[in-house]
């Protein structure tokens, strides 16, 4: 597979453009040799407009030919997993492990996506019969079901060049629901996002797919993102980055002359609480834990564990010096940009200025990405008057908060934006003494997490990777787990219809055998 | 039950403002006699504050009691439902008769969500049990669900007086899911919104709920509106009513620091597609069945048929001329306010006048709100030049289109926006020779009918009552029917929980029998 810096748009490779960009190599901070050409406001029409056409095409194709392009995606990317696997190291200084074990997520969620279309349940198929004799009135023939709701517009996160990029999380639940998908590919990484958009082409051809259910577009600034979200053929946005980032979308969505819905995911600081209980018992537990959660990937995970909440005691400080020694052994790793880098060591002097935050451990960028966790500390007190300590800091630091009791920590917790997750360490009986405090959690964040850390997010039925806003766009939903298909779809009913004109998934007979509601009963016959 | 006029402000009654108004009767144009303190800024922080309190405790409150609560408003209604279907009667000039099937609209679905949530299984339940062995990492166990969203503020509909308003459907979805609700009455029927509240209020006095679950404030302007949509407690937004009062809503929502949803349903045309079997063999039939459709309620339901398409034909003509005799005979009515018949009355003289529109009968008001039928004729190749006869006449009137072929019906109606309903008559047949037509409306519209009428919607499990923008706000959702409550609801997943801690319907052994999601298998146990 050769990298060629074109615009993937359905089945063409196109470059009309006059400008180009290249990525860099964090690691030796150098510009790559390919570049990729920046998608005309052309190209975006000739993109959208394809995925347009292709949409009424798309969703009436069997659902099994939708479950084996998922599955051959996948196939597809394992096919070229040795060249992707080198370029993203390249332009994104990530380890081969984690690019490996993040491409078997990828394909794994590809597949727990084909899986779910294929037994088909999710549509929730809902037949009310007709009953003539009904009084007051007669009571018609109903039934509804989730449709897919048009062409989907993904934005690939920096931090995940695979699992939440080209054909991640975001691709994979609109394509699931129905929806063809043109993704603006993050420009830290385009030649990755090149060889995964081919990958889907192919996959896309082999199984005869209308051309436009897919689609590629490059930019390194903003112009080619804004004129996808205001375009008239896109009907939803999956996001995942920054705030401003998000925000901006949401609101250009929100102005549009029809306005279409925006899943954003803007990260946390996903606070955790170490109730006294839990800190006297496993203190060296708890460090390692912080230790590794808060370092992982370099600390640039959506659900790094920015705010750490402790009750002062010996053992607190024992845990302290503990976290603080183990943390001190963690080598300088590189970040995945130099933008983010920059950002980071910026946000992370800001705070070590700031007079209420103590510095335990402070990693000072010499010039290079390469980053070595730092350690701050601050009291309930302090963090209470300096409203900018809860913003975050994306990268490997957590700001130890020492309060005076659980109840400062809960009134601090209750002040607290929304968040992705919140996590509680203690003991089951903390849990009923601290009930209104755990409650709090459920409402605060996503998903509450007891007793272990918030990073390392399961791509599962059960998942929920959202929460209230800031932490995303849309509170109701989530971006990870199979519950993301449901962000791509509509609700339709269809009155009267006649069997052989209804879609298989409500016909009588049941001949897809899915579970669904029929005159209030779920059944699967 | 006495009007007081004042604000129900959770358990408290609230007449602090100084301004006040009344509301009129239709029929004779004359105010009445109780007047309604509008609600200052003041009560509007009481009961948001009260409502935000309330949550807390309400979601934590046994579904059963939920159920109960729902249950008892429809108890508490019937109770007065003497005084309730006079002040309606004095208030909107609807027939006893109509009030009256409402009335048993508005229990019947406060009962169905009552019925729903004591069975349970609709909060979508879903454990996936831990497993420390996969590989390549361990998998933890992890269960979600759908929880109450938050207080939410609903605005009473002017043209179902209690179906959807004070008691309607946004209020029973919203209270069955576990939000406490802070009802705007509609300025139309303030003193119905009263009897009703009080309703609600015992009620929730009967069950012991947290003062604040319920309020109903008042005013006949836009400033209380505009101060709950701003206010930080307001978590969702249920409206029914005209475009530009939705969409005002949907853009202070937006622009909040934290965007919160609007459900707006804001009407449609509602296009009805007869094709020539239809038109040939059931020539008297149609027109009958339009004719009823057309001028039910005075013509002012969201579902009302706008926009009719026909195929030039002698039976066309002969149905026109059928049409325009029923309608003929179908006497003046009063409209729902003063204000509603003037802006019918408005728009109605603007179509007459235009060129490209032929008049088959029209109806000049005299100066009361009484209106009897109109209808109006074009071809397929004027309204295809003359894009502003697309809009909403809310009102007994609807637009003949006819066409020289299906081909032009189809091709008209790819160019409709948003439609709450769209309906087709014709054979069996038709629907395949018509394939992408029937599929276009299902992609143009919530609900589609075949061979009926789109007025006239069914509260059931398969209702879809919304559609793509502009016909609401959200086309992703419905506004009537059980599938309504989860407009109300947002994700949360519980990660390594012990069980006790764990909300009833995740906890092992399944205490409440509900269907749920374990391990990828849908089962009741």
């Amino acid at each position: 597979m050769t990298i060629t810096g074109q615009n993937i748009i359905g089945f063409s490779r196109s470059s009309k453009g006059s400008t180009s960009f290249t990525s860099f190599n964090p690691v030796t901070n150098k510009a790559l040799n390919e570049r990729f050409f920046t998608a005309t406001q052309d190209e975006i029409n000739e993109a959208m407009n394809k995925a347009s056409v292709a949409f009424k095409a798309f969703k009436k194709i069997p659902t099994s030919v939708r479950a084996n392009f998922l599955r051959e995606i996948a196939i597809q990317i394992n096919a070229c997993s040795e060249t992707l696997t080198a370029q993203a190291i390249l332009e994104t200084g990530l380890p081969e492990v984690r690019i490996k074990g993040e491409t078997g997520r990828t394909c794994g969620q590809l597949k727990l996506f084909a899986d779910l279309i294929e037994e088909g349940s999710w549509v929730d198929a809902r037949i009310e019969n007709a009953n003539p004799d009904r009084t007051p009135l007669p009571k018609p023939d109903l039934r509804s079901m989730l449709t897919p709701l048009g062409p989907v517009v993904v934005f690939g996160a920096s931090n995940f060049p695979l699992a939440f990029s080209t054909a991640g999380a975001d691709t994979a639940s609109a394509l699931a629901a129905g929806c063809p998908v043109v993704v603006k590919a993050h420009p830290s990484h385009p030649g990755t996002s090149e060889i995964v958009g081919q990958a889907i082409l192919k996959a896309a051809q082999k199984n005869n797919l209308p051309d436009g259910i897919f689609s590629l577009l490059f930019d390194d600034g903003t112009d080619v993102a804004v004129e996808l979200a205001k375009h008239k053929h896109t009907s939803a946005i999956g996001f995942t980055g920054s705030h401003s980032g998000g925000r901006a979308l949401m609101d250009i969505a929100a102005a549009r002359k029809k306005p279409i819905p925006v899943y954003a995911e803007m990260g946390s600081v996903n606070p955790v609480i170490m109730l006294p209980s839990a800190m006297d018992n496993k203190t060296e537990a708890l460090a390692n834990g912080l230790a590794t959660s808060m370092t992982m990937g370099v600390g640039q995970f959506c659900t790094s564990p920015g705010l750490v909440f402790t009750v002062k005691s010996k053992s607190t400080d024992q845990f302290y010096k503990m976290l603080t020694d183990l943390l001190k052994e963690i080598p300088a790793a590189t970040m995945l940009s130099h933008k983010i880098c920059e950002s980071y060591s910026n946000k992370l002097a800001d705070t070590t200025t700031n007079e209420s935050v103590t510095t335990l451990l402070n990693f000072t960028n010499k010039g290079g990405n390469d980053i070595a966790p730092s350690l701050l500390k601050t009291t309930g007190a302090l963090f209470k008057e300096n409203s900018e300590l809860d913003g975050e800091i994306f990268g490997p630091v957590s700001l130890l908060i020492e309060c005076e009791s659980v109840e400062e920590i809960e009134q601090i917790v209750k002040s607290l934006d929304g968040q992705l997750t919140a996590t509680i360490h203690g003991t089951e009986e903390d849990l009923s003494t601290y009930s209104e405090l755990t409650d709090h959690l459920s409402q605060l964040a996503g998903r509450v997490i007891f007793n272990t850390f918030p990073t390392g997010v399961d791509v599962s039925h059960a998942m929920v990777h959202g929460g209230p806003y800031p932490a995303s766009s849309d509170g109701r939903s989530t971006s990870v787990g199979t519950q993301a298909i449901f962000r791509f779809t509509r609700l339709v009913s269809y009155q009267g219809f006649p069997n052989n004109a209804l879609p298989e998934e409500l016909k009588n007979g049941n001949p897809l055998g899915i579970f669904r509601t029929v005159d209030s009963q779920r059944v699967q016959s």
